[in-house]
């Protein structure tokens, strides 16, 4: 192993320095006795923490063994323990994935402990090539594929101390000799042979088997694992400028994409987008499914663009009219500018006046003459929340009611063609959420005025029409103004 | 196999329409025989083309077969022979290897002939997996790892008839069932378990092997491919747009890139802009290896940036100062604005005059008398092509001649400091190439002036020169101006 090339990746790619503490996880195997002796010998100044799972006869040995070895080198040490077996029994974790975790946390909770400016692990060229398998493996796209990187911020674990892996360059045989070289005893862990381990299984049985195909096989992965990993940083740069294009609103819980700008992306792009937006909202998680992004790509593509599907985690897309709501479960998304009914029981009015529909929505109705005025030309220039309704039609009582099963609306404009309410929505891309709680304005059991779309057609106003039934909605906030 | 979803393919992915004839690929497998009836019942125009490799005893019986069966559909078919192993033998390529160019071969000479608007083939999702792990073995990156694609365009075979491969996505078993439902009969092929071949050893122990680690590794892989194929597209997109920031020029044998913009590029972009130019200039070759790509990447971050680098199939990597030239051996690089001495022997003025150093440039040499001037004002804006030397120094003979080993110069501006000749044109970054022709203005054995960069310490004029030698190159094209 060349220590003047490892001092290179230590400041180029890990981004360290020898102005503040490292953090060191030592498990006392080759490569992190290795790595710790290669930190020391390189002037770096180093705290060695060893996590002890409990796991072997042997574990508490391991443990005094490294602190053994700090010390020998004028070096702290830091001990921690946990009981994975318990974790893993008490969670759907296997017991490597209840160690990783508990590890982890002691790493990094000791790291924010003594300021380190990093924590130190001794991943190898192997563990890059089974990592990059056990992703194919398990079908993974290019986040996956790409492996382990020098340098990564989770966070996890914590969100400004990053997680270095000098050694991801070096292959275990070097390490080993390193040992070797320099009298360091690394202890001997009898499960790494243990097959039962997905990734010993991995180590001792597939990437053998793959060396009958190409005896050099690891530094194919390897080096594929290195160039993927500069493509997927173009994805990420590509897919963060569209991201930031697409995005209409990031609120607690949810955030807004404009659909047909998402829609316009190419594939690749639209999964780095949806990437970025689930890590935006679960920043825990590791990897982002693949099967999730498909069914979300499936979801944009699919028309027509409404409804809801569930992600993962937690999270949902929801598709209205031009906007892609990706959204916590529990999060109330943005209801501005809608219309809805508080009162579960009909608002009803008798006569001319004013009726309040919600808590911030008030209903005013009254007759207006024609005179000498065409009413029509006043009709269509209607806001969305004003409609003129004919007064020759019987309009009273009044009755503001919620959509109910069966309703049917007869649109003006349609030569009095009678439509399904639902079709009606749909037709006009009214948000499903909003549909429940849409106040219909309604005149003998008949709908006559959809507020902010449609009075009906029977009720329409003519050049004729001297007598109108002038509606509008009122913000009841804008009262006092 | 759905035929309708099939259809949708035909159309949407691989672009083919019912109005002109398809060339379709028939080995008499399941696949093809597959493919070839499904493309009749869903109307498309269809030709059979089969080529005899002439590898297996049944392979005239097999050719029989498919124009059989053709023929049974009203169907127009056409066969092809090639001595498949004899070129296998003439050349490097494995025998699967030249079967498959004199295939293709064939059947692009036979879609010219009938005028086909694509060749069909019958690609299943299952030769998607093992191509990709054929790729992963030998240690590709995301070109190769993306696996096939719907349709393709290969310059190789034919620069506007694509490949087209609509059963892509469809498992050899989906074809088998398909063949026993519609009572086809496939030929049998005992080549396809001969496990010598190494795709057969891929189908028949690897994708065994490994789905003993995950039962569905096809389908992860296959899903892998498709989102790769995603990313691929953004990362071609990016590089695309990358190269043509860069390129400065391209022209018959060699493309030059801006070197500062290349090496601002991500390492990503950087393998993306070098795998499109290689292209550029070599259109045939499919998968451009990932090793060269590596080499030039190095290249290009090594310094200092000059000297040469071979890469792949005859092209070379020239960095000249700010340039990167990606060259054919045998092209002439641009040589525009170089001075270059065409006479082997030197060029001698014996006093003021003029003498013809090169094609299109002469020297000439006239004595100033300051007069009333201040000849160091007129010696600061000398042009690059322009010096004033001092004319109490003894100036005559002037030799123009090319450089010799051992060469020194003493450069204007360094406090008389002698330098190797060498030293100072990789200081001014001339371009090796251009250095062994460089004229060099000589007297008394010393170089006085090096043209378009410095005069001689020793020559200088200072403020109290009352007479100066004026020298000036001048193109003698514009002698006549």
């Amino acid at each position: 192993m060349d220590l003047q090339a490892l001092a290179e990746i230590l400041e180029l790619k890990c981004g360290v320095t020898k102005s503040s503490v490292l953090l060191a996880g030592v498990s006392g195997g080759p490569d992190s006795l290795c790595l710790l002796d290669a930190l020391h010998r390189l002037g770096y100044a180093v705290i060695a923490a060893h996590f002890n799972h409990h796991l072997r006869p042997e574990a508490d040995e391991d443990a005094r063994r490294v602190a053994e070895m700090a010390e020998e080198r004028g070096l702290r040490s830091t001990l921690g323990e946990g009981d994975v077996a318990a974790l893993a029994e008490d969670s759907a974790m296997s017991v490597e994935e209840a160690a990783r975790v508990k590890r982890y946390e002691f790493l990094f909770e000791q790291a924010r402990r003594v300021n380190a400016q990093a924590v130190v692990v001794g991943h190898t060229a192997d563990d890059q090539v089974e990592t990059v398998l056990m992703h194919l493996l398990r079908g993974a796209g290019l986040a996956g594929l790409k492996g382990m990187t020098y340098t990564s911020l989770n966070p996890e674990w914590d969100a400004s101390i990053p997680l270095v892996r000098p050694l991801l360059g070096i292959w275990r045989e070097e390490t080993e000799a390193y040992c070797a070289e320099f009298s360091l005893q690394p202890v001997t862990d009898a499960s790494n042979r243990d097959t039962t381990y997905f990734r010993n299984r991995l180590r001792h049985e597939l990437i053998p088997f793959l060396q009958s195909y190409n005896p050099r096989i690891r530094t194919a992965i390897w080096r594929t694992s290195f160039s993927l990993a500069g493509d997927f940083d173009t994805v990420q740069q590509v897919s963060r400028q569209a991201l930031a294009n697409c995005l209409q609103q990031q609120s607690k819980g949810y955030l807004a994409l404009d659909l047909p700008n998402l829609k316009g992306l190419s594939p690749g792009v639209q999964r780095g987008v949806l990437r970025l937006a689930i890590t935006r909202l679960r920043p825990q998680i590791r990897d982002v499914d693949y099967l999730s992004i498909d069914r979300a790509l499936d979801f944009i593509a699919r028309p027509p663009l409404s409804g809801r599907t569930d992600l993962l985690g937690g999270l949902s897309l929801i598709a209205e009219t031009d906007r892609l709501y990706l959204v916590d479960s529990d999060a109330r998304l943005p209801e501005t500018g809608w219309l809805k009914i508080d009162l579960l029981t009909p608002a009803r009015l008798e006569g001319p006046g004013k009726v309040i529909i919600a808590d911030d929505w008030a209903l005013i109705a009254e007759w207006v003459d024609a005179g000498d005025r065409c009413l029509i030309d006043l009709a269509r220039k209607a806001s969305p929340y004003e409609a003129w309704l004919e007064g020759e039609r019987e309009l009273f009582p009044l009755v503001v009611r919620r959509r109910a099963p069966g309703d049917r609306f007869q649109p003006l404009g349609m030569d009095g063609k009678w439509v399904k309410l639902s079709d009606f929505f749909m037709n006009v891309k009214l948000p499903r959420r909003a549909r429940d709680r849409w106040p219909l304005v309604c005149a003998q059991d008949q709908i006559v005025w959809i507020p902010r779309y449609r009075p009906a057609h029977a009720m329409r106003i003519t050049a004729a029409t001297r007598k109108a039934l002038y509606l509008r909605l009122e913000r009841r906030t804008s009262d006092k103004g």
